[in-house]
């Protein structure tokens, strides 16, 4: 297969990156370094980067973010930035992405755990993961040219402790090569419309 | 205790408003009807709403819409109906009501089935559900003022069925009269970050 991995520089990314490449043409877009670049809040750099590609058979996104803060200081305008990046971008790479994805192929969204076991200041996170999930079940069962799409929801990421154990106290880091797993059963499996929850 | 009901003369805002005004006084709000008109899309007919009827003990919010299409028609635009309507809309509500509310009151919100049960057209639902449903999770830890807050999720209301059946088969419809008892249990009892699903 050909997959486009969106984030393929960051942390998970790096980890899909890994796996998937032992098997399949891996192409990594990224917002500042990889063979691509792209910004997903941006549909006109989107379009870009699917030009440049050209067909492909599954994409996957490991990006998005939002803003994190105590709930008293988050406004309306702070929670645009994650319904724009974290979730419309990723949203945007389906929506523009399935005019160019070959048929049967799939789509691989990244949330999260904080809507489900959520922290302090991570209501717009809570709020992008929430919408992204319900769109990708809703999604799966619309989709034209027998096209799949699932989600991967990790914990937080082992790699990552380091800067955020105060926030996340109490929780079972798991390591990104174990959460890239999910990935590779969204992508090489066959199920869809699927929170591919890890580390829960 | 002083409650506004936003959506007050709609199928389930009615049952709210008789559930709740037994033992409260309520103060309908809509869109078009009612004692104080309001647009929740818009921020500013928000708070002339909060500025006319001064200090209150719980909001409960029964509107939002979102556009319906096949996901082959749904677009980024398309989606920011439900995004700014249904989604930002309700949580306006929260934010710009955290500063009018009592200590101790409750605000309670209203998603609906489409993200965890699925039908066609309804992606931009879906999305919007979850995400109301993800903020509701993280803003109930993170609130201010002992203030609580909740979200209603309904099925199918039993008095939309014949205009909606054929995009519901196979759903078992509940009366709003017994959806509005959720409410109740949001404002009168005394938990908070609950997802409080009716007729599943």
């Amino acid at each position: 297969m050909k997959i486009i991995v969106v984030g393929g520089t960051g942390t998970i990314g790096q980890a899909v990156v890994d796996e998937l490449s032992q098997r399949h043409e891996v192409i990594v877009a990224s917002a500042k370094r990889g063979k691509i670049t792209v910004d997903i809040a941006d549909p006109v750099s989107i379009e870009s980067m699917f030009e440049a590609v050209g067909e492909f058979d599954a994409l996957v996104s490991t990006v998005g973010h939002a803003h994190y803060a105590p709930f008293a200081e988050m406004t309306s305008e702070l929670y645009q930035i994650g319904l724009a990046n974290k979730l419309m971008g990723q949203v945007n790479l389906v929506l523009q992405g399935r005019h160019h994805i070959n048929a049967g192929g799939s789509f691989t969204l990244t949330s999260g755990i904080l809507n489900d076991d959520p922290i302090l200041q991570a209501t717009s996170s809570a709020m992008a993961n929430g919408g992204l999930e319900g769109f990708v079940k809703a999604a799966a069962i619309d989709m034209p040219k027998s096209l799949r799409i699932n989600i991967v929801s990790p914990t937080v990421l082992a790699e990552s402790m380091e800067k955020l154990a105060s926030f996340f106290r109490g929780f079972d880091p798991v390591p990104a090569a174990k959460v890239a797993l999910a990935y590779s059963k969204s992508v090489e499996g066959a199920q869809t419309g699927q929170i591919i929850r890890v580390g829960y």
